[in-house]
C-alpha cells in the first residue's frame, strides 16, 4: 500500500511535532506501507530527522499516485494537505500532534493500532463536501485555490467601514447584510469559524450549507442553512470599493465591482475514519460538552 | 374544485377575523369552488355570519374528501389544520388573518389574486416533512397527536430543577444537556420556537432536523443539524421524575421511565405555494431582515 | 471565634460529603474555633458522623450569634444558608464538597490554610447585592423568601402558553417582553440562571442589575443592565390568567393581578474572601476560559 | 444663549440633509440664539446653501465659546463633533437628517419643540462617560484621538491569522481572548458595535464598562461588565505582529509590543435630552421592541 506524507509547515512548527512526524513515517514502514514525501516539506525537517527520513522514503515533487495520504499536524495542515489531494479521490487520513482536531481527528499515541486497521482494510471512508467560488474575474492559475473544505468567508479589508453584502439563493433575493463579514460554510466548516460567530453546527454528512454574518447591524440577522444544491450568489459593497474574500483560510483582496458565486464542488474530499468511532466523539470532547457550568451554581 | 375551510377556534378571536373568513368562503363560492365546513367550527361562530355562510357552505363532520383544504387565522391555525389534515395528502392553503405568518403566508388582501391562480391550477405544492415521536408508552388513540409541523419539546415540569437529557443520534451517543428543555425542530419549526433559544434558520426543504437546549447550562451548548434520516433517542431524568412533551405546542406529563424517539414521519404535509412568492420574501418580512439597527449609530 | 455551620441537605447528599463535613468541623475545632450546627442539619446527618460530631460541636436551633457563618456544600447550599443569615450581617465562608463554584469558591483540600488566615484575621470581606421583590399581595411570613441573592424570575406555569411581561424601570416604560420568563439577575447571579440564556457577566461589585428574557419571541431582545438603584416594575399577561415568581430557584405560583416591584435590598450579604483570589480565577476555572475550540481548526 | 452648529462631511451627505443643516441654523435664529459654524464645515457646503447662511451665521475656526454644540446628522457626525468639544463641558445637542439615532436622538420634525424648550431652559444634561486609551507609545498630538464616547477595539489587521488578547483588570489576570478582536465599551457605545457581538445594553448613566470579544475561539467566551474605576490592560500576540486599534471607529495600526492601557476618562461628555424623553424610548423604536416575531407562529 502506497501512502504519501503531509505535515505541518507552520513556522512555529516544535520538535515534538518534528519527532512525531517521524514516529508515523516510521510505523508507515514498519507496517509495510511504501512511503513518498513531498520534496519541499522534507527540505524544511531538520537534518536529523531527514537522515533518520531518508532509508525509509522517496521524495516526489508533485503529489505521487498512493492509496493514501497522511497529513501529521493540526487541522490547518489537514485544509492545506486537502488544497494539494483536490479531486484525485485519494483518501486523507488526519493525524494530530497536539490536541484533538476535528479534521486531524486521530491521535499520535493511536497510529499504531489505525495502521494496522489500514493495512488490512478496517476502515471507513467518508465523503465531505467542498464549496467552489467563481467570479466573473479570472483568478491566475495556481495562485489562488477557491475550493473550500470549510468556508468561504467575505471580510472587509478595511476597519473603518462595513459591508453590504447583497446575497441570493438560487437568484431569488435573500437579504442585504450590513456586516463585517459573511461566512459561508460546509458542514465540515460549521465547527470551525462559522461556530465562533453563532453558527449551529452541522452533522458532517448533511446535505447542507451554513449563511452567517459576521457582527451583523441587524439584531434580527440569523444562520440560515439552505441545501447543498444551491447556488449562493453575492454583491458586495463597501465604501473603500475593496473587499477580502477567504478561502478557508487564504485570502484575497477583490473589488466589489467583482460578484462572487459560491456552490458546491464538483468532487468530494474523501476522509478516513476508524470504525467505531463517531464525530459526535468528537464534538464532545473539542466542545467539552461533558461539562456542566451551571449545574454547581445551583 | 371542492374545498374544506378551517378557521381560527382561538377564545380570542376577533369580530375582524370572522368577517374575514366570511369573506374567504365567499370568494371561494364566486370562484366556483364547492364548499365545505367542518360543523363545529361553524357552530364556534356568531349568528350573522352563520346566516351569510348557509346559502353557501355545506357542513361536515369527518374531513370530506377535498382537493385542496384552507386554513384562516394565524400559524397556530395552521398547526391545528395540518394535525386534521394529517396523512391524507390533501394540500392546504393558509391565509392569515392578522400579520404575516410563516404558515398562514397569505395576506388576506391576496385572496382574490390566489383563488384566481388556485382555479385554473396556477400554484405550486411544497412537501413538508413532520416529525413522530414514539414511546415505548401507548398513549390513548384521539387524545394526543403524536407527530409535529413545527417541533417536538421536551420540558421540565416543575420549575426548581432543571434535566439530564441523554441524546442518542442513530443509537450514536451525542451528549447529556443539561438544560431547561431540549427542542427538536423540522425545517418548518426552525422560524418559530427553535428560533427563539437561537437556533438557525433551515430552508424549508433542507433535509435536516434541528436540536437546540433551551437554557443550557453548558455555555458551549449549540444548536445541531442532522440528516433527517436520523434517528434521535432521549433519556430524560429529572428531580421530580416527571417531564413534559410538547407536540407542535400540546403537551403531556411523562414519567422519566418512558424513553422518547423522534424521526422523521411517514408522509410529508402539503403546502400550496403562490407561483413566484418564495420563503425569503416572508423571512425578510417577519424578521425585519430590511431594517438595520446599527447602521445609523455609526 | 464563634463559628455556625450549614451544610447541604439535599436527599442526594454523598457518603463524601457528610465525611467533608465532619472534615470541616473538626478543622475549625483544632483551629480553636467554637462551633455551633442547626438541629435540623445534625439529625439530617448519619449515626457515624453524628457521634464523632457530638464531642466537637453545639446545636442551635435558630442561627447562635456567631461572628461566622461556614456553608458546606454547592452553590445551593449556600443560597439557603444566605436566606437562614438574612440580613443579620453575619459574614459567610462558602466551601465545596464537590466542584468549584462560584458561592462556594473554597476547594476543601484549602480548608486548613483558610482557616488559619481567618483565626488571624488575614481575609476579606465583599458585600453582595440581593434584590428585594415586593409585591402588593401579602405573602404569608416564614413561607416565601422574598430576596434573592442570585435572581427573581418570572416563568410561565403552563407550557402551552407564553407570558406577556410588561416591564418599567423607575416608572418610565421599557418594553412588554413576550417570552417564555424574564430573568432579573444580581451580578452574583449573573454567572447562574441569567448566563444560560445569554446575559453578561457582572463583576460581583458592579452596582447593577442585568435583565434577560427566557426565549423572546422578538428576536432582537437582549439583555439589559441598569443601576441597581432602579425600581423595576413588572405587569404579567398570560392566557392561563396565572403565572411563576422564582427566588433564587423557589417559586411560588401568582394570579396574573398581582404586580410585581424589584428593587436592591436594603442589606447586602457578606461573603468571606481570601486575599489574592480573584472573581476572575474563578471564572477562569468554571468557564474553562483557558480552553481554545476553534484554534485547534485552524 | 450662543450656539456652534456641527453638521455631516460624510462624502455621501444628501441634498436633503443639507436642507435640514439650513434649516436648524434657520431655526435657531429664528429662536434668538447667535450661530457659529466651522469654517471648513462651512465651505463643504454647496453655494446655495452658503448663501442662505451668510446673513444669519458667524465662521470660526476653532470651537468658540459658546453655551451649546448642535450636531446635525447620525450618530457618527455626533461622535466626531463630541471628539471636537472634548473636555470642554459644553453640552451637545444631537439632531439627525435622516434615521433616529441613539445619539442624534431629536428627529428634524421636532427641532421647533426642542429648541423653544432649550431657550426657555426647560431640558436636561446628561453626562456620559467617555474611554480613554493610553499607551507606552506616544501617539502624535493632533493625528490621533484617544477618547472614545462609544468604544475602543482591538483587531486584527491581517485576516489570515487570530489575535491573541491578554486582559488584566486592575492587574488581575482576567483571561486571554483568542478572537478577531475585542471591544471594549462605554454605555453610550453599548448600542453600538458592542450589541452587533452579543453585548448587553448598558442603561447610559450605568457606571459599567462592558467587554466583548469579536468571533472568540472559546466557546464560552461570554461579554463581561465591569465597574468603570476598573483599569484594563492588553498585552496583545498576532503571527503579524501588528494589530490594529480603534477608538469610535477611527483606527491605527501598532505593533504587538505596544501594551494598551484603557479606562475611564477623567471628563464626561455632556448630552441634551429633552425632559420627559427617556432612552428606552430611543431603544425601543431602534431596536424596533415593538415587533414581536414568533408571537404569529403559535
Amino acid at each position: 500500500m502506497k501512502f504519501a506524507l503531509f505535515g505541518s509547515m507552520f513556522p512555529d512548527r516544535s520538535a515534538k511535532a518534528e519527532e512525531q512526524i517521524y514516529g508515523v513515517c516510521d510505523a508507515i514502514k514498519r507496517h509495510g506501507g511504501q512511503l513518498y514525501l513531498p520534496e519541499n516539506f522534507y527540505i524544511s525537517l531538520p537534518g536529523n530527522i531527514r537522515q533518520l527520513l531518508d532509508p525509509i522514503c522517496e521524495l516526489a515533487e508533485t503529489l505521487p499516485d498512493v492509496d493514501m495520504v497522511v497529513s501529521v499536524g493540526g487541522d490547518g495542515t489537514f485544509l492545506r494537505t486537502a488544497a494539494t489531494v483536490g479531486d484525485t479521490g485519494i483518501p486523507i487520513l488526519g493525524i494530530n500532534t497536539g490536541r484533538l482536531g476535528f479534521l486531524a481527528a486521530i491521535n499520535y499515541s493511536d497510529v499504531e493500532d489505525t495502521l494496522s486497521e489500514v493495512m488490512r482494510g478496517d476502515y471507513k471512508v467518508q465523503d465531505r463536501t467542498l464549496l467552489k467560488m467563481t467570479t466573473d474575474e479570472v483568478f491566475p492559475p495556481n495562485h489562488f485555490n477557491t475550493n473550500a473544505l470549510n468556508e468561504i468567508a467575505i471580510l472587509k479589508q478595511d476597519t473603518a467601514s462595513m459591508l453590504s453584502i447583497h446575497a441570493y439563493i438560487n437568484n431569488d433575493y435573500l437579504t442585504s447584510y450590513q456586516a463585517d463579514g459573511l461566512v459561508i460554510s460546509t458542514p465540515t466548516g460549521s465547527t470551525a469559524y462559522s461556530l465562533s460567530i453563532g453558527g449551529s453546527i452541522l452533522s458532517p454528512t448533511t446535505p447542507s450549507i451554513i449563511l452567517s454574518a459576521i457582527a451583523p447591524h441587524n439584531l434580527t440577522s440569523r444562520s440560515l442553512v439552505v441545501d447543498d444544491s444551491s447556488i449562493i450568489s453575492l454583491k458586495i459593497e463597501s465604501r473603500s470599493h475593496m473587499f477580502l474574500v477567504s478561502v478557508d483560510g487564504q485570502s484575497r483582496v477583490l473589488d466589489e465591482t467583482v460578484s462572487i458565486q459560491v456552490r458546491k464542488a464538483d468532487y468530494t474530499l474523501r476522509v478516513v475514519k476508524r470504525v467505531g468511532h463517531t464525530f459526535f466523539e468528537t464534538l464532545r470532547d473539542k466542545l467539552m460538552w461533558g461539562a456542566d457550568v451551571r449545574k454547581q451554581n445551583k
